[in-house]
């Protein structure tokens, strides 16, 4: 491990990314200049695609974290005189409810336990009668947990019954299968450092054109503005504030590495192997994952934490540092998590030699134990 | 000139940033890894410094670009009861309106011309009476024209009035004198990419703490909610929504370097000559401010276009880009102007040899009018 560089990430983002990427952000553009408005408009478009988007959707950039772009989606798409229904498992369903409430939006939710999904027949109840809601909102992987939410069936479910659907993304987009027109749906959210293996400070919000424009000016901030922030992109390719250009340039080599390791179906199954050996792993040094694999994304990886005396989240984090990994911390509600990342610049070999560090890991705080009793 | 990296950006900002600021982003960072936690920490309370804030103000760093730290400082530190008072000579100032009418703010406006400043005896009349204004917003170096504005005599005014003061310091900060606990300013905003000269990404509100928290949880957005973003970053370093990394990175080596180089005041001496020899340079090609030079501020140069065949904007911009150089288009309402901005890791020797290439483009597109007629 190159340890000047930091350690590897197994995060859920901002993750380790190639050299090729970092490298290109070794240069300063004009955020005006043609080079770098052709850059742009030439990156989103190729993000849209990537989406299943069709001519009636559009691509829109937005600075800062992919919660920025979540706020400007719901902002902007959700007026406030309709009804949201938020579908909860997991923190970043929350969320969604905490901005849709700062929105002053009129938001029910539907919250099953993290470890469960939505039961698309008893959605399909709450979306009929007076008091259905107008638009749904949906978390494609829940990061809390690690859980793969069922985006297809329950697309199918809120289009069936009218209603619209918008989709936090965040941490699948660019890996994990996504058809927005094939779902209809009508709005997804996502950023630059998930799977797409960017660097953080851009997020971007696919969405029918339609829907936003019915909507321009409506929006309660100017700088969340989905609908004028699209307009001025369109128009001749300029940000309305200044673009994060470094970060813009990364996401654009990011995306010929995409290209590249063969698109999402390539990058799914290195992240599918990555997650199987983690998880086989860790399953020979006693630790299992909090979800049934049935509903794992092989995006980041929550497990239980061992309740045995020689585990304690931040010395088993440090220990794993001082060798070159950087796990995270556990989120989910009524169990005691850690997570571990699959997603990044990572492949087999060096998920493996993380398993093998893990392993002295457990063996050497098991000894300190034994040494203090 | 090394063409591969891009030409000189003579911009006001994202602007031409130093090797070693760029060569920061050569490193992943987790975004809750504590080597990054206290990178972070230290980094905001250095720009906090930078501003003379005194403790009870706190730095707020922010995802996006400065318009979400100004749109952020409106929506989090004024009212929807309270009365703001905006001074406008310029596109910035207009855009705080914009801003402020978008949040449903009682915004009024104190406009004069882009190519002067407010009267102070005018400002403290209006800042009598029952309808008077409870905040005032003024942009410190109006980037429109390149104005500067007077901002201690403003603060002065606006304090002896019992008033707060809120200033858009975007393109001054980190160059141009702020001493926010001497002039009794309550907040001001700024980002990373101007005389810092670190990357676009990431902006700040250093704000005083007692007008943050009187209005904790009433902001009308999640994201740009400075009183939530200061608890979470204070408590314990960590930013509520994934952070910039690399862009933070590269700031925290941007403020290394400003420090070496002695600081704001010798910084504010290096733009101050970058801006004499484009001036005088200039002027020697019949090209002319068009600020009266008491009111310019050595960031950016609004020259009035020369109203001569051979000069249209674009073919200008060519050119100069073509010899390594980009320029600005100018943004000013009643005369039309081109920009030329003087910060940036951008010396004397490289100020003298961009006037020496305009020299030359001007002469090449004399000669090709010539040929032409």
């Amino acid at each position: 491990m190159n340890m000047t560089n930091g350690p590897v990430l197994l995060t859920p983002g901002p993750l380790t990314t190639s050299a090729r990427v970092k490298a290109a952000m070794q240069r300063d553009w004009g955020s005006r200049d043609p080079a770098f408005v052709r850059l742009g408009l030439r990156t989103f478009e190729r993000v849209a695609q990537l989406a299943g988007a069709g001519s009636d959707h559009v691509c829109v950039p937005l600075q800062g974290s992919g919660t920025f772009a979540i706020e400007a989606m719901i902002g902007s798409l959700v007026a406030p005189h309709e009804r949201l229904l938020v579908l909860v498992n997991g923190a970043y369903g929350r969320r969604i409810v905490e901005i849709a409430r700062r929105l002053a939006r009129k938001v029910d939710t539907f919250e099953v336990p993290e470890t469960g999904t939505h039961d698309v027949d008893d959605l399909a109840r709450r979306l009929r009668g007076a008091e259905a809601p107008d638009v749904v909102a949906m978390v494609h992987c829940e990061t809390t947990s690690g859980l793969l939410n069922p985006v297809e069936s329950i697309a199918t479910c809120v289009r069936n019954a009218g209603k619209r659907l918008l989709v936090d993304s965040m941490s699948g987009f660019g890996a994990l299968p996504l058809d927005m027109a094939a779902m209809g749906i009508e709005a997804v959210a996502a950023s630059s450092n998930k799977c797409l293996q960017g660097v953080p400070g851009v997020s971007f919000v696919i969405c029918n054109r339609d829907a936003l424009e019915a909507r321009a000016g409506a929006a309660p901030s100017l700088v969340l503005d989905l609908a004028g922030q699209a307009r001025g992109f369109e128009v001749d390719g300029q940000w309305r504030f200044t673009p994060p250009t470094h970060v813009v340039a990364a996401l654009a080599e990011a995306l010929d590495e995409l290209d590249e390791e063969g698109g999402p179906p390539a990058r799914l199954a290195r992240y599918r192997e990555n997650c199987r050996i983690l998880v086989e792993g860790f399953a020979e040094l006693g630790m299992t994952p909090a979800l049934d694999p049935a509903l794992q994304a092989p995006v980041i990886v929550s497990f239980r934490e061992p309740g045995e005396p020689w585990y304690a989240f931040e010395p088993f984090y440090a220990a794993l540092e001082q060798r070159g990994f950087a796990i995270y911390a556990g989120k989910m509600r009524d169990v005691g998590t850690f997570r571990v990342g699959t997603i990044g610049a990572v492949d087999a070999a060096i998920m493996r030699a993380f398993v093998g560090e893990a392993a002295a890991v457990v063996t050497e705080l098991k000894q300190k134990l034994k040494g203090r009793s």
